[in-house]
């Protein structure tokens, strides 16, 4: 949504991820069908691009294209990908921090991707440190946790402000006007955990989002969904993210296998298809793909390297939501109410 | 197997969990089954215990009871719990650090099993501390993990003691030769995480383990099975196994609504059960009954506090296992060989 602000909506890395530029323009063609009124940057190799662009009639209408020679690979070291200014990743990355687009989404290398938009777009006044977050399912709806591995370690300030930005980012995203919070810990009771959640705990408690702070929740409070929130820092964050990806491909690798373990088996698949389908298409990580670089002077999203037109699609869908919502406006606005409200974030030397 | 060595092969607390004593006498009946040569010490309140064990004939036959007239509660805290001399768990533990029995099951409160044993039992001398482990399901058979929360905050020197630890249990609870063994990250490249991994990971590779060490591993790793043994601290032990439990939950409760949402979904649900049932029994949580605290001059197992007979029998045969198959030997042997072996201080990280 073009508005008085920037000349476009997003920028988009037309040459990151596995199966770039096919599968990010057959993202843009459905993204640009939901998203009628968006103005894309597609920045990429003009001669591996524009051909490509112009067989994708709603795409071609949305986008315009920026030629970039270069193209940072899945491989490369983040200090190595800083030194090539011609990537495709770096120009879609400029254009944000000249104004000229609201936000990037790129399939690209996540550690080029951080430390490029840290450094061009550069963090937040007010935010210590950008933070990795996402969106995932559970019983209750969908939670959104971080720090998903931005930052392998984190002091009690840190937490603090990974809360107020998942609380802005749960509102912009998902819709909600008071989403609740909980601070991840391998117990529930206030005496848990180490010093660092311990204070992060009694900071929250104290600020504007109080009300919201359910206190320490534990990992299996994720999937059940008891806040909407769940904040801890990057190592756990990580860990846990994967782990209850692999946990949930171990059961659908083993449903897999008792369906076509016999005929009677084969015969109840089909059966039971039609809601079997439905809970596939709730369940798919492609409805969850898009994880959302936080803190920083303009909405980054990074798609999963290896989705389909269908996850690039849903990447650029929570961009939109995002730059559409006036996420960073959230956000900054939470941070300054924190600063005035309660008592000090607890001074941690790092 | 009462050998040479203590008159019991197991102490038991009658009065732990939330259906004692009746669960662990039922699973005891079960237990007495499988390990017919077993003697356990069984430690209740002899009004509350005696007339039930009665009743159950297996049991009867390979338990003594000795009175215990106190109980630790769910709630109490580990500081209070030591205070009180005469309680089931107390009593139990007390007959190991005496010799009298080789281990101890409770599915009593786990800090105050995890405070009395420390004290009383006592820590390993090589070791500097003890660790909770567990075994959990995979694509490629079990797999042991551990810190599960015995220690919130780890050193590199705790998580190279806790592979040697995750080693011989692998050996002796999974019968395995040559187990591998993995440390959790949140990346597999040599520079990821920080120090602590990085320091940890170096020392691996020297020592005498280092054949089987594959380097670091990532949360979906634990149920792809990667390695035999995955090593972390227990923060994040203990966030990424009940984010694991909570994501099979979420997937266990949606698949019982999939097979209750239509007619021909319950008909196909009973085409395919016994797969399903299959499938069922093997991810059985029951099956996985058993937090093992190791590194003491004990074995100290932890059943479930909500488990029923069959999860407590499955926890007996854990602590069975580990007594039988010479446990601590095999930590001490290697640990001693850490010792003598590669370099014990990292000089540089690389």
């Amino acid at each position: 949504m073009a508005q008085q602000g920037p000349a476009f909506s997003l920028a988009i890395d037309a040459m990151g991820g596995d199966a770039a530029p096919e599968a990010v323009l057959d993202g843009l063609e459905l993204a640009a069908e939901r998203h009628p009124d968006a103005r894309f940057l597609l920045v990429g190799d003009e001669a591996l691009v524009a051909g490509a662009l112009a067989r994708r009639k709603r795409a071609a209408r949305a986008c315009s294209l920026r030629h970039a020679p270069d193209r940072i690979s899945g491989d490369m070291k983040p200090t190595a990908a800083l030194r090539i200014r011609g990537s495709s990743m770096r120009v879609a990355i400029d254009a944000v921090a000249a104004g000229e687009a609201a936000g990037v989404v790129s399939a690209g290398n996540t550690g080029a991707l951080m430390a490029l938009a840290k450094i061009v777009i550069k963090t937040m006044p007010e935010i210590d440190r950008p933070a990795l977050a996402a969106i995932g399912p559970s019983a209750r709806g969908d939670v959104v946790l971080l720090d998903l591995g931005a930052n392998v370690q984190c002091d009690a300030r840190n937490l603090v402000e990974f809360a107020v930005m998942g609380d802005a980012f749960a509102r912009a995203v998902l819709g909600l006007t008071n989403p609740t919070i909980g601070l991840l810990n391998v117990g529930s009771e206030e005496l848990k955990g180490d010093d660092r959640v311990r204070h992060a705990a009694e900071t929250l408690r104290d600020s504007h989002i109080g009300q919201n702070f359910r206190g320490f929740v534990e990992g299996h409070d994720i999937t059940a969904g008891t806040t909407d929130v769940i904040v801890t820092d990057g190592f756990t964050g990580n860990v846990a993210l994967k782990t209850g990806e692999g946990a949930l491909k171990l059961m659908r690798d083993l449903l897999r296998q008792v369906f076509t373990s016999s005929v009677p088996a084969r015969m109840g698949y089909l059966l039971a298809r039609p809601a079997l389908d439905r809970l596939r298409e709730w369940m798919d990580p492609r409805r969850y793909n898009g994880a959302i670089l936080i803190g920083l002077n303009g909405v980054v999203v990074k798609s999963h390297g290896g989705t389909d037109a269908l996850g690039f699609a849903h990447a650029v869908d929570v961009a939109m939501d995002m730059v559409t919502h006036g996420f960073n406006e959230r956000i900054r606005e939470g941070l300054t109410r924190l600063s005035t409200s309660g008592p000090r974030v607890p001074a941690e030397p790092r």
